[in-house]
């Protein structure tokens, strides 16, 4: 069999030396090989005038000079990519974060990589991939509350940063929603309805958000004047619409029922309007709904969800702004951005029915 | 300040090379390093011994030896990591068919890392960068029609896959939907439900699901027996939808209306919703909707939206295999994958308005 076998790294490294050089480039440019190699770094062009990078760029394209970001990193330590890790990249509520995010850091020069850690997968294997491939900071938008992989990170000395997520000791910078500002919001509204029996579908507790939310409707719903027995909660397994349904199929078959639900986040919410149909239960009518974030399409649904809206690009944003600054100086000060959420009130929810 | 700069990466091969050594494992295992190597990598794994594995691992666990992938990647080849280019990672649609490429690379050892190429994200800078660290292989949901990329790809000589779209001289191995049956499908249940105007919301013609649709859609109204001038057709700038909204407007303000309208995806139909309540028209009584893809979240929008399911899943999974067959033997004959798609009618159809 004719078989085409890929060039060993040995092989391919030769192939590049017999290429135009970085070398090669600065004498036909009459500049130091230093200055070409900041012209064609792009983490480093801004340190060039631009009229030298446009010539050095020119000459290079001319000269079919391509780029061995490999040995680049080898040589300035960077390698232009960074590392964003996602809890569950199916979840609607993720790209709009990560599109803050990366167009942060593509302004700078750096280009996103995205892995989906899944319910499976082993979050410190992954990172060790990624910090052994060169990326030169790292994005999490996956930590537990503590969680051990937040060690690890600092004593890999690599800048890490943490989106929608805190760590409980708050070792590491992170970017996130208020997120009890934002439960207060949610049950601010359904009392001003007139609903007096409340509950929580929490997500899960070994998270920020889980923990965070979570705590943010305890305290809101006894400020607001609630009884004991009408503030309920039951906790979701995951932060998927199966999850929701099944937590939210507890509620519903307790004896006595709620008038409403706040969800930790909107796919826990789209599970409760799927438990509310298995029970044969309208939103509004019976029970209204409450989720969190305002995701893509949760504007479509039936009915068109009350959510609290996260400041989702300015969070993936302020990370990325965060993981530069790190990047620059591993010493930075470390810092906390907190967004401030908003409730946005759509068709879920309306006064409680008359019983 | 005090300042606790980055090891540079000379600095950490030394660090590396003071830990335990490979050698030192096999030397306490009593076995050939090169057992040692293939026991600790996720991909030759599978080489060694179920027993023999286990000794390597729980004594390198014991020595704490830190797998240097790195360095492995210089002496097998390999990194694990393979590169997924995703177009859109906002498009709901494409997580299902990721979930499908890494669960069977994940099942090889493989981890999969994802580049969101963006509007005006160079592919060629990217996949670039990726070779450069090392990946193994790239899966592309990016390429269009008549793409440069395609060549580029063939000279790195880089195991290379296509899913959910072919390129026009089939160059590269492919995992995609039969897009022509799929319109097939939509336009047989529109014209059996009464309708003989029926206009479709085209892709962009340049990638192989805009251009496909739109022929099969063309050569299945023909077929049915619809008039020139009950066959329409606009297309969308992008899958998005915005651009399904604007091309679904310029639809409804033609002189003589379409009585349905098919998608060229569920996006741009999820737009031709929005056309319609700024027009004060109601679907599907004024008019019959079908998506394609049978994204998640559909079945929730109001009207839950009747569409074409193509085996999302299943096309990732053949993609991994495909590359995993590439990267095994990379003069493996090129093969296309093509999925067959099925209908999946919700509320978004009807028979036409009696007008």
């Amino acid at each position: 069999m004719k078989r085409n076998p890929l060039p060993s790294p040995r092989k391919r490294a030769t192939n590049f030396s017999a290429r135009p050089t970085i070398k090669d480039i600065a004498e036909r440019c009459g500049v130091h090989p230093s200055t070409v190699s900041r012209a064609l770094s792009p983490a480093m062009r801004h340190l060039v005038a631009d009229d030298v990078a446009q010539r050095v760029q020119r000459i290079a394209n001319a000269l079919g000079y391509r780029l061995n970001t490999a040995a680049q990193g080898l040589r300035t330590g960077r390698s232009g990519l960074i590392g964003v890790l996602a809890p569950d990249i199916a979840d609607p509520g993720f790209p709009p974060i990560l599109s803050g995010i990366a167009e942060q850091l593509e302004a700078a020069g750096y280009a996103t990589i995205v892995v989906d850690v899944g319910a499976n997968g082993s979050q410190q294997e992954l990172i060790d991939r990624l910090i052994a491939r060169g990326v030169d900071g790292l994005v999490l938008a996956t930590v537990g509350l503590r969680d051990g992989i937040v060690k690890h990170c600092l004593d890999a000395a690599l800048p890490v940063v943490l989106v929608n997520r805190v760590d409980a000791g708050a070792r590491l910078p992170s970017a996130a929603s208020d997120d009890e500002t934002g439960m207060r919001l949610a049950v601010d509204h359904l009392v001003g309805l007139g609903h007096r029996r409340i509950a929580h579908v929490a997500g899960p507790a070994n998270v920020s958000t889980g923990a965070r939310r979570r705590a943010g409707f305890e305290a809101s719903a006894k400020q607001l004047g609630l009884t004991a027995d009408g503030i309920m909660v039951e906790t979701a397994a995951a932060y998927t619409r199966e999850a929701g349904r099944a937590a939210a199929l507890r509620l519903l078959d307790r004896k006595a029922r709620p008038s409403a639900v706040v969800a930790a986040n909107d796919l826990l919410a789209l599970g409760v309007y799927d438990a509310l149909a298995a029970r044969g239960l309208k939103c509004p009518q019976d029970i209204s709904v409450v989720g969190h974030n305002d995701m893509p399409f949760v504007d479509m649904v039936s009915p068109p969800l009350t959510t609290v809206r996260i400041a989702q690009c300015q969070m993936g944003e302020a990370a990325a702004r965060l993981l530069l600054d790190r990047i620059a100086s591993p010493a930075a000060k470390r810092e906390h951005v907190v967004l401030a959420p908003s409730l946005i009130v759509r068709g879920s929810t309306s006064g409680p029915a008359q019983r």
